[in-house]
């Protein structure tokens, strides 16, 4: 083109304006990971999350918490303080907190001024995941956690990681929704020609939203191959689904097998992975994993492997999505998307964290 | 806490809104620190001093100057041009600047324009220190200048220091007038875990704020316990006052005895530190730090030493507050500190500082 | 001065707000140089110009191309991408472009949307430059190139380099204007003493901007008094033109001879140079420099010479003007600065781009 069309260029915006996008604000009733269970322990450890700076630490009696790490008198960070018991005691001016954050001694007075204290959060352990509530705490949906059965069944073996991504949380939701970029971003490692191409077909809920595409027949790249012994077959089938769950997780579910063997007989073996989201600032996310298999349960050089192939691909997609968000960085008045039809589960999806964010801001 | 009460935050927010803080303007019509003596010589030398950038060098006569660092002409930097004799040679077009700051050669026309030139300021040299008059140098305040006469009589012995703050100088006024923090943020260095529990007084007057503690019987820290003989005792006292003289210089005084010794008899000594406090920007200030005693005059030895220990403990302010300007940075809507008993003269003295940065912006 | 005269600064605010400078607009309807020749090659390169992410390759026929360097469906940078024949295929979703910036594939769907791709910019290669059109393609007027019969012509020699300025363009072009600051920025390289107080002339033309200085008699720097053979000679003439072209270019022309020759029969030198601005961002530029003589065509290790020579005095100004856009980047509401004889040309030279700006933002 010599130029943008007018058109087209105001079209792409007025639908863009629609979308969430790293100007959207967070949503903070939601559950997030807020650290591998590994992460917290009688440390004081700290973590941005949704812009805010928290201080976890596990109690005595073994539960993680959570509050914001300043002081309420002097905003001193209380990770850069004393853990005493169950107690955070100020490194500045002695203030000492409870694991609820409230204030409980201020050394230099009698009486502690009431209803002070910092914020702090509800915190639910499941499996290898410290899942956080990053709204009112007395309103923390309890009945509705993101984790998935797999993600904690006997039935799943699974491996687990982290990685800090320098991008919008948008946009890593926006990358697991649409795979046909495996067979260009991630074509030395997870990738394979014909998978952009490969059929596709939509499901979009209230607040679920779905893309999944059939590659059958394909090769599978050593990743899968060897795993699941199907490597060398030019008839494999390669069924993947990606499912936008809650803004915190992303589910992409594959199964493989042998096309060209009876549906009833045939082996099948499936792998999921748990992309958990959480944002740390409109520009930056963690980006914590969890990734399980129901085949060679006890086989962790399987697991392994693996592990490290799918680590080398995500990498790709963080050293990719930070140049994007480099891009959206320098966005002028001119600056437009164009969506195409494999976009149309993450459209869907971008409008519903849109419409999320926004009613949030309104109440 | 697991939501900040409303009412609560809204009446933190309302006090706060008084209190000079980060936000607020600087404050020019007063002495600051601008340089330590030996600093000023036949080099030209460069500070940013309230967010201006001055050029400093010493007259051949001896005589201390100071101007802006931008030649009215085409903002090349004077510090990085030429001194000749009392002069300035700009070094982007020769533009010829007297120890004032006027222009007096151009050297591609014959007359200079008149009225040219750039600001000088007005300095004065009291022992080991050159303050500035950061407003109008007609206007200078050469009556009242902050200097104490410890800071300069022979009855006491010196040294000093100086140390780079990330921090607004706001704060670090506000840690001089509360000494609580010695038992947490010092607990390595000058404080004792009494310290902060001690009873203490306060005297507000118009534009000088005193907070008195006194801990009777306390044992003394090594800095201190050493250098007056009284380490080993658990019976000592050490009467602190913390004073603000001015917006440049915060004088902090102790007096250690034998509190079992009989009042009229008893040996006293004292120490007392000029904490000079020059913003850089809204964000880092230059800390100077003049240290007397009136004992062990010629024992060098001794003042080495309590010099050491101090700076290790200052260096810890320094870290600390780096911390909280951290924090600060980050505040957002909901956003609040909570005062306690002990920052009552803090208090007062930012509300102070307020009024005068209101009143000469008023102007 | 003790402080600004208001009468002085107001008037120079004015006289300002009617200048280019760093805050002022791009002029996009202008052709730059955005690359030499030899950096366009079959390797996908990019460039920030006028603020603009550009890719740059040179399609298999040898054509130089370029496109904005952003991929109009998920924002992935282009140069980050796949050079395929004549085409770029995005990394991200696989998306092909033309050399024209077209969209002629998507892989996941069978037909592309129309009217769609990112923007590409006519270039045109001269000599040792490609220069690009950086307005509407439609509209480049081919017609009036900057580049001047010197730079490509057989009766010159010439050698080119480039450098990067961490300073606007306006200023580059400001500090070519005005060479009195030869005896200043430059009194170790090609500056003289009386440089700086040699008489001159100024010609100001509708988009055409020439300050001529006869410094006669001079005694010529090692630089010019080698390569001339007037080294030595205490009655030398140093002629020199700065001649504001265009947005993009500024020549200076220098002849030397021998001013106790008669007229008629004396050797001329000739040496010319084009100083090549093309804005990166509102505080950097490329620099590209060409640099021509008429004499001693065929002598390579005069161009040498004379080469390093001047670049050692270019980076001078790279050096100091990062210096001034320091100082610039640091303006309050008190900035002002005087203009003096010598900024005559300069100052309607800065007018002229400041209307060029503003007429293009009108449209």
């Amino acid at each position: 083109m010599t130029q943008p069309n007018p058109a087209v260029m105001h079209g792409a915006q007025s639908a863009m304006a629609k979308l969430a996008s790293r100007q959207t604000q967070f949503i903070f009733n939601e559950w997030y990971v807020a650290a591998m269970a590994g992460e917290v322990n009688r440390t004081l450890f700290k973590r941005t999350i949704l812009g805010r700076s928290i201080v976890f630490f596990r109690t005595q009696a073994g539960e993680a918490v959570a509050m914001d790490d300043r002081c309420a008198h002097r905003s001193y960070p209380l990770s850069a303080s004393t853990l005493d018991g169950d107690t955070i005691v100020c490194r500045y001016h002695g203030i000492r907190y409870d694991a609820e954050g409230n204030w409980i001694e201020v050394p230099s007075q009698e009486k502690c001024p009431k209803n002070t204290g910092v914020r702090s959060y509800k915190l639910i352990e499941q499996g290898a995941l410290i899942w956080i509530w990053m709204g009112d705490k007395t309103a923390a949906d309890t009945a509705h956690m993101p984790t998935q059965p797999w993600m904690v069944a006997s039935e799943w073996a699974r491996t687990n990681g982290a990685m800090h991504l320098k991008g919008n949380y948008v946009s890593l939701h926006e990358n697991l929704m649409d795979l046909t970029h495996l067979t260009y971003l991630h074509a030395d490692t997870i990738g394979t020609p014909d998978y952009a191409k490969a059929q596709f077909d939509v499901v979009l809920n209230e607040h679920e939203f779905i893309l999944r595409r059939n590659v059958v027949p394909t090769k599978l790249p050593p990743v899968w191959g060897k795993p699941t012994g199907l490597e060398g077959s030019e008839t494999a089938a390669r069924i993947a689904q990606s499912r936008f769950v809650a803004p915190s997780l992303h589910e992409v579910s594959v199964t493989f097998y042998e096309s060209t063997l009876p549906a009833e007989t045939r082996p099948e073996f499936q792998i999921k992975t748990a992309h958990l989201v959480t944002p740390e600032t409109h520009s930056s996310t963690h980006y914590f994993i969890l990734h399980g298999r129901n085949f060679a349960l006890e086989d962790t050089a399987i697991g392994e492997f693996m592990h490290e192939n799918l680590f080398a691909a995500f990498n790709e997609d963080v050293v990719g999505l930070a140049l994007v968000e480099d891009a959206l960085e320098r966005a002028d008045d001119e600056f437009y998307e164009i969506s195409i039809g494999s976009d149309r589960a993450s459209v869907a999806m971008r409008r519903y964290l849109k419409m999320r964010a926004d009613s949030e801001r309104a109440e």
